[in-house]
């Protein structure tokens, strides 16, 4: 099978479309074939030898989501048929045409999406779901900041959020994005001032602050989000764009009684994945079906063309998800 | 009836027993005729002009916590009789003869307890418990880091854990004090050297760090708490007098999945205070019956030496509570 390998720690031209060996499920997991993965800021890292895979993924093929058909089951496998269109989380090589995952670590595929479609949803949606809803408890009524709101998992968690009844307020780096966010569910669009953002996130929400912080940059905007938060307000990082050192302000964590949650995804375990994936079938698909959540992607490239892909999701001028067709 | 009011914001030679006004029940409270409090940091802090006692709480009379006997009973209280012993937290008033408190915020006294005994319990023990277990989940099996080991919080914290079935590792500002919290129960006594303790703590663990950690020094001990902990480990941070501000390795608290809490009794609503004093009955009581969780008392001294006891908690030299007997 054909195949995107990382041929050494380095930029986007040391992606390489090659023949590999063809993966065979064991007993209770299955093949996909994939029809479309996407880019993930994980995928750059590890393609520059800073993220390596977890151990028993593939180690030199990246790619953490896909769409696409069951294409062989393995042995006590009863939930899925060759051809049943799935799409999920993988621990890394969706950038090929036959993936292996658990049986029950994948999920049905919403029928209304393609597979280009599919492909941007799981890993943006689960992480933003995961984090809002599962760690930090969002519900009706709070109102929730999400810094990035015109990246993938941006896009994804504020439409989540308004899915969910909550109030929802963004940054971005660009007034377009804002933009482009607000057509999505975003009630508040906050264009950072020298990375200082809490007072106009505080003013948009009459004053109280936010009961949830969905944080994909990372560095000093947590600062800032301590100064957002209303009283008993979570932050949740789940991106360090923005840097990997932040100061926390103790005496106001201690009187706001704020909780911080640092989270990731890929590194979970068996378990933890299958329970990912109930989620995305349970939860997410449903929104998905009624149209409440609606992938957002920014562009379709052919799976020969990854390195190119990587230069856009890299460039932070892409809004919502970079799909790579298989 | 006698108090000790702080005349002006200044140091412990600002504390004057004076005759005040006796305040009155009214409907669903009780009043209590205090036999002995305790002094909690936060009455330094409140003395000295930096905490203001919440609103609806008396302003100049420090005191947090009580042991006593119901004195008489408002309007519409069935829970208690007069007579009656009880222990429990208050906003603030209780360094007095009488306070007022509601009739469900308050929890019967464990029978083998003295006033002086039970007054040097519920402070302690309910921010010990609250954090580590309420809102970290602390379970048997789980690993915890007491920082501070010898205060009053942490000398609650070390018995708690242990009686709970935790492996209890704590740091203290002498080997003297690890010695004594090694008497309550700690399996692994840390002295930090040049602030650090990570190392020495992953070690006493068998390497594998804590789930959770009680921080009561604040400041820097928040970097090597990221660094003891395990994976998907909590850290609760309920003091500061380390330090306000500190620096957060964001890429190790995301890799772990770590959560750090900030957390305060004092400024509870309502219903929470309720939720204290049920659990200071239910849980806490029954550990004290027991015997698993004893109070430990540095000293005893009349109401009319508050100021003297405050300097005593200021040294950092005691071993668990200052206790007032009034």
């Amino acid at each position: 099978m054909r195949a995107v390998v990382i041929r050494e720690p380095g930029g986007p031209e040391v992606l390489e479309l090659r023949e590999v060996a063809e993966p065979s499920p064991s007993s209770g997991e299955v093949r996909v074939r994939v029809r479309a993965t996407a880019v993930n800021r994980a995928d750059l890292l590890q393609r520059m030898g800073l993220y390596p895979a977890p151990p028993g993924d593939p180690q030199d093929v990246p790619g953490l989501e896909l769409a696409g058909e069951i294409d062989a089951v393995g042995p006590g496998v009863t939930e899925w048929r060759v051809g049943d269109r799935v799409y999920g989380l993988v621990g890394g090589g969706a950038y090929a045409e036959k993936v292996v995952v658990h049986a029950r670590a994948i999920a049905a595929m919403p029928a209304r999406l393609s597979f280009e479609e599919a492909a941007a949803i799981p890993e943006a949606t689960l992480t933003a779901y995961d984090a809002m809803v599962e760690q930090a408890g969002l519900g009706a009524g709070d109102n929730v900041l999400v810094n990035a709101a015109g990246s993938g998992v941006g896009t994804a968690a504020v439409q989540i959020a308004r899915a969910l009844g909550a109030f929802v307020v963004g940054t971005a780096r660009s007034q377009d994005k804002l933009d482009r966010a607000a057509a999505l569910g975003l009630d508040r669009g906050v264009l950072p001032a020298d990375g200082r953002f809490a007072d106009a996130v505080r003013a948009a929400t009459g004053g109280r602050g936010v009961d949830v912080v969905l944080e994909l940059v990372g560095g000093n905007y947590l600062e800032e989000d301590i100064l957002a938060c209303a009283e008993r307000g979570r932050v949740v990082v789940v991106g360090l764009v923005g840097g990997a050192t932040a100061g926390v302000a103790l005496a106001l964590l201690l009187k706001k009684r704020l909780r911080i949650f640092g989270t990731v995804l890929r590194s979970r375990p068996l378990e933890e994945k299958i329970a990912a994936a109930q989620l995305l079938g349970r939860r997410i698909g449903p929104l998905v079906e009624r149209g409440a959540v609606k992938p957002v992607v920014d562009a379709v490239l052919p799976l020969d063309r990854a390195g190119e892909a990587h230069r856009l999701v890299a460039s932070n001028a892409t809004f919502g998800k970079i799909v790579l067709s298989v």
